[in-house]
């Protein structure tokens, strides 16, 4: 019988496939789980097996139809992100079973690779999971932003909104590390006392029990900031240019505010400060700085081994919860980097 | 007679004074043309006559109360802006009677000075009123904001709003002599009819006969636009915003759509879009580039020889009628830089 065959050389795959385009508020119907087979890996290729993946806002943009600087998901296919896997099965001389790989091949059980675009990892530096936040994407993020776009220097006031998620939370330890002044917003009582215990933050504002976010923004900064690290956008983008200094630097990192808008976002109104104030505003992505990796890396494993930084991660268990996990990213139910462990 | 003793010392002077803070539009009652007596020079000193004084954008920030990068007109007290003038009487070495001199006490007839703050000005070089316009403070916005801030590059693509202002009206003609494709937008036509025939960009926008800003920017750059340069902020940014490219650059020069705005100005709605197109916006002074009057002048004066650079002036008569041609400035009225000749 055919089956038989296959059942040595094809693999049952289950995987998250892209079932509608959101709109708002992304929704668990988007989302569908299906079962499909992986063909045999051939010469130079191997097999992997899912342990982690990763679910991040910025996926939310792939979500919509050209309308984001990666290339749309696609309705009825699989999406994708990182992951961190174990090479199960191999052809290809430098990735060996038993390898662990971190790949761009999230939200589904297997997949395959001639090895473009995989990197082999170091299970015996950190957690596994760690590469996918602290020594990955989120954490690279944090570290290019302060070090590459703000040209941080010590001494100065940071303003990080979203302050104890994936990357604000690293932003505000490696900016505590450089001796400067943060304060960090949060929306959540076990966030704000995180920030406070763990991150070491000097000020934090919970924007869900702040009527006057500028307000209290300036009563945190009295003398100013000098970066905003800008994770949220809109009231608190408003907020920060009320209280940037001059010569001042907002790092455009994020903007979840607006993510799942149907209507066009209001805010910032008060966007004409930028002149006066002589602010900076710069967009990044992390992708476009993966020269400076090795830079990162040895900074931040100096950081970790100092204990200067500390990380937390919501794990959500099974490929089956995935969609779930990505949803939460915006009702705020994560602390520090959000993960989906794979059976 | 004591009258009769001042008629040679003191020095019956008009002044414009700012008589209320304007709420939204300044009106005429905003401003009150008043009689004072400017006391007599003493040693160090100069008296001056003005013979022309700038109306400017940027002054409807100082009429706020601590709104603005400099200090807040006073009520009751003249405005201050640019100004070319004569000196009439000198007990400074420097500055002799008969110099003409550029300062910073526009709004009235009569000023006095030690000096400081005070260039002369080489007549024979060009028309005095030149001095405030293309090779005075507004040319020189264009040409930092070109020059230092978007460190314009040959063959790019640039889009500039207000673009037969005073401000405008030099970038494009810059960047036409730096080989760059130039897009202009502005709302009258006889504007359109300069931009084309005497600026000579490749392509117009009349904004006020365009439904979709958006989407005549789209048509006007189908390869999208490297620099936008900002004089207007609201729908314009964000339309430039569709169209910026990776990489690009906004200089944020003015956003006179919003300087009247009692509600606070919505857009742009697509802010988002500098992270993912790794956009710099930069808000800029031209006095912190001071240190740069130099080289501007060397370049202009250049440009103008070369026959690269033609401006217009919109003269009003008489400082009794100063705030009209500053309020004409949010109604669009002017081609080029806004002038009020003193009798």
């Amino acid at each position: 019988m055919e089956s038989d065959m296959s059942t040595s050389t094809t693999t049952s795959n289950r995987e998250v496939h892209l079932h509608s385009r959101p709109d708002g508020k992304p929704s668990p119907s988007d989302f569908k789980l299906i079962t499909s087979e992986l063909s045999p890996i051939v010469e130079g290729e191997f097999l992997v097996k899912n342990k982690w993946m990763s679910v991040d806002p910025y996926m939310r943009g792939r979500m919509k139809d050209g309308e984001s600087y990666v290339e749309p998901f696609q309705i009825g296919k699989s999406l994708e992100g990182g992951c961190i896997g174990k090479v199960v099965e191999s052809q290809n001389s430098e990735f060996k079973e038993g390898d662990y790989v971190l790949g761009n091949l999230g939200w589904r059980e297997y997949w395959k690779s001639n090895g473009e675009g995989v990197a082999k990892i170091d299970a015996n530096l950190a957690p596994l999971q760690a590469f996918l936040g602290v020594l990955g994407m989120t954490g690279m993020t944090a570290w290019v932003g302060l070090k590459r776009v703000a040209e941080l220097q010590p001494g100065c006031t940071i303003f990080v909104s979203a302050a104890s998620g994936a990357v604000g939370s690293i932003v505000c330890q490696i900016a505590k590390a450089n001796n400067c002044q943060v304060i960090g917003s949060a929306g959540k009582p076990e966030k704000i006392e995180w920030l406070q215990d763990v991150a070491k933050v000097d000020a934090v504002i919970n924007y869900k029990e702040t009527n006057n976010l500028s307000d209290a923004l300036g009563k945190a900064a009295p003398d100013g900031i000098d970066v905003y690290f800008d994770n949220v956008g809109g009231d608190h983008l408003e907020a920060a240019l009320d209280h940037l200094n001059d010569f001042s630097c907002v790092v455009c990192c994020g903007m979840i505010s607006t993510y799942n808008a149907t209507e066009p976002s209001a805010a910032p109104r008060n966007l004409f400060k930028i002149i006066g104030k002589r602010i900076r505003m710069q967009g990044f992505i992390v992708r476009d700085h993966m020269h400076d990796r090795d830079d990162f890396l040895r900074e931040m494993t100096t950081l970790i081994r100092d204990d200067k930084i500390h990380w937390e991660e919501t794990v959500t268990d099974g490929l089956e919860n995935a969609a779930d996990a990505f949803i939460g990213l915006f009702d705020g139910d994560n602390l520090g980097k959000s993960l989906v462990r794979i059976k």
